[in-house]
């Protein structure tokens, strides 16, 4: 047994709290115990799995003091950040719950037999989507609770029917462990199979490994960086029977400032923007990262205005040191890409200075060298964007279609300029999960239309998303009855 | 350039003609112009893609004879057999056409905005499904039409706006080159972009690797050996850019004779087995390789009645002569693996066995061998099918755990045992794609609730299904729009 403890990122002083890491016969425990809920779980019908839900969801909201007070201590979130995360993480919980109170979602298909079709007889077929099986879950750095252990992966899974082994981010043991509790004992409280819901906590990432590659676990959601999700995604396929992976990595959610926003709003843009890359501590995987603006005097105005306001801000507080470290390095690997910096925050000094402080930062390079030079367009996670200079339609669409993956991609444009944007929206379109048209990419709503994926490598599968109603579809796979009589057909195919 | 020739398989003689090995730089422009046409075809309204793949299916039925003599002679099988392909052939594409004609299969979702929410205006957020890209589709050597150059991967994938460059499978170049001649022309009639459609022929499967490889290709279609699908698995997965593979591998397809079946009718159940198992001389991906027979007389009667039909029957003509010395050395390892002779067909002989000839066999085993020995249930391509005896439900039960994901399973029971089988469906539910009662695997019907998929290694992508109006989603990926103009929107979104 070996114990750790969590880092206030405000100080990098020890929280109270031991936590065990899990051993690693607690995990084959648990995964044995997710194995055998499975069966049970999967066959209750929605509106059982839905009060589980909305335990679940009443849970955190009825602890939201202690958790948020620990959440706080170990993501230097502010408080009014996560209390909004509790509320997001319960309406999620309950958006599925409502889904699967009726069948609809599983797609329940019936295509009646005929006897008499000639010159063969039809058979009777009937097909829906039946839940994979236990899910490994890993919690974000980022969302201690809307991403983590019973976030939006998780609340999709177990909604779907499938149990759920969740590791958390080993930045919040203690947040992990109090939401944990909450969800223990809402499966308790409304009879859920043992086994349906256990939790992995360690300091590093190698129990998380161990779990992907356990036989029981059928599918894996993450959210992280892409050096993370890409190591699951290769173990995950060298394993004897390869699973899904859904990793969401992030991008740079390009925006495109269009020379007829600049004339109308360009202040407006430059504070919108702003405010959108500097956002938690730019701490976002949609965070604006790169932006397009057009040469000349108007384009010059606004990157002096994005100049002013960053220099005007301040240092703030990350979520942990490796991600204030990596932020830093990123901005080294920025600069050696032929990254130029135009405008810079002021840092913390003196004792301040302890902690995972990081400061905005703005960018300017070459539009040519940004098609050549991949540095120049690699996630920087923190709140910095580069700005590219776009001399006409031609050059920004040359760049759009030089993109790689993006969970998002924005254009501000005024309405007399739409008509020529076409296709600009159609070289995006085949390269982002989202688009959005005057408005920033930041605050991802959660509902039954909403995208947050992308094509490689803002995810491992751009197929699907990690937020909303489609999310539950991930731990899905389809099923098909042939004359079957109707006592033995799962009840949303009688 | 170099050339190649089929092979008739029923006298391992040349056939008429000689078709060019596509070239590297042939493959390169077919798939440039793929790339070039995706544009403008996922653009196109459904009703115009629906046209087309109703031109490609008249096309088909207009050249039925040629296509129909060509394929009889590269694939030996029956000329009935053929014609009802080129029948199944056109039913898909047709099926996809009408499937595609309205915008429901888009799953267009609408959440309006609302800029009066507290704390933050809830923005207007629309999703569609789009279509990934080019794709492609690998044509299997067991069905030369249906499952090939137009079969059910290219007609989900071009109905989904993917344009496809078909690989022709090495046995039918004739057919293939055929078929590929209907699509072009029928993409000229009805004026779809060039390189909707390319063909690429080679006597082996080099350029089927690098056609994986090419960065315009979004996602791969096969149906063929499990060696096959998981060599284009690890290409696809290498890839700087990962893509979906839709491989379909093939399964053992347990049936699962029940004791009342046997008691009620045994004799029929006999000889639809046998009908199933020799149906095409065994070669569909869903032929029951593996029978469960109760212990005791009337189980004895059973399988003698399956010896006596085994025995009594003739060698057919198989497709290839690699998928001929693949059963037979399938057979060789099922005997290496324990598996007992038990009944075998008239071989042929003198100047007949000059072809690629298959001979039914029937075997035995021990059914508790069967659970650690994986050489027992492995796939063998062919007439054979592989009687494992139980002595109750529970040691069914222990079997059917112990089972790789499949494509089928299937029971043979009577009304008055069904209350008993629930656990025995359940079972069977989480590791295959169809169930089937009181029927055979074989023959997969196409239509809206049909699944002709399962887990891995049945697949590579357990999730989905490469027959009906399912299909189609393989090929697609979720995008959404936020607060977009209706002009600017997809017009399945306004």
């Amino acid at each position: 047994m070996s114990a750790f403890v969590a880092l206030d990122p405000r100080t990098y002083q020890a929280l109270p709290g031991e936590f065990e890491t899990t051993t690693a016969s607690e995990l084959e425990r648990l995964a044995t115990a997710a194995r055998a809920a499975f069966g049970p779980y999967s066959r209750l019908p929605g509106a059982e799995r839905a009060r589980f839900l909305r335990a679940v969801a009443d849970g955190l909201e009825a602890a939201a003091a202690p958790i948020t007070a620990r959440a706080v201590g170990e993501s230097g979130l502010p408080e009014g950040r996560i209390g909004g995360e509790v509320v997001r993480t319960s309406n999620q919980l309950r958006m599925f719950a409502r889904l699967i109170e009726t069948d609809a979602w599983l797609d329940p298909r019936i295509d009646a037999g005929d006897p008499e079709r000639v010159p063969a007889p039809k058979p009777d077929v009937r097909s829906f989507k039946r839940p994979l099986g236990p899910v490994a879950v890993f919690g974000a750095s980022n969302f201690p609770l809307a991403f983590s252990v019973a976030g939006g992966d998780t609340a999709s899974a177990l909604a779907a029917g499938c149990p759920v082994i969740a590791k958390a981010h080993p930045s919040h043991p203690g947040t992990s462990r109090l939401v944990a509790d909450v969800v223990l004992a809402a499966a308790r409280a409304t009879g859920m199979p043992a086994g349906v819901f256990g939790l992995v906590q360690e300091p590093g990432h190698e129990l998380g490994q161990a779990l992907v590659l356990r036989p029981e676990i059928k599918a894996v959601g993450f959210t992280g960086s892409r050096a993370g999700g890409e190591a699951l995604m290769r173990l995950a396929a060298a394993r004897p029977t390869p699973i899904p992976v859904y990793a969401e990595m992030g991008s740079v959610n390009p925006v495109f400032v269009l020379p007829g926003a600049l004339a109308a709003r360009s202040e407006t843009v430059a504070q919108g923007l702003f405010a959108s890359f500097t956002l938690g501590v730019g701490q976002f995987c949609t965070n604006p990262g790169v932006t397009l603006v057009p040469v000349g005097q108007a384009g010059d105005r606004f990157v002096a205005r994005l100049a002013e306001a960053t220099n005007a801000a301040g240092a703030g507080v990350m979520l942990n040191r490796a991600v204030c470290d990596r932020y830093g390095q990123g901005l080294v690997e920025l600069a050696a890409a032929g990254g130029r910096p135009v405008a810079r925050g002021a840092d913390l000094g003196g004792a301040d200075a302890q902690g995972a402080h990081g400061t905005p930062t703005l960018w300017e390079a070459d539009i040519r060298a940004a098609t050549t030079e991949p540095g120049l367009l690699a996630e920087v996670f923190g709140p910095s964007t580069l700005v590219l200079r776009y001399r006409d339609m031609r050059e920004l669409l040359e760049f759009a279609e030089g993109l790689e993956g993006q969970l998002t991609a924005t254009v501000q444009a005024e309405a007399d300029e739409l008509e020529g944007l076409a296709p600009l929206i159609d070289v995006l379109a085949e390269r982002a999960g989202r688009l959005i048209l005057n408005q920033y990419p930041t605050g991802v709503e959660v509902g039954p239309a909403m995208v947050h994926g992308g094509p490689y490598p803002a995810t491992s599968d751009g197929r699907s998303t990690s937020v909303g109603t489609h999310a539950i579809d991930r731990f899905t796979r389809l099923v098909a009855y042939q004359n079957f009589p109707s006592e033995l057909l799962p009840a949303a195919l009688r």
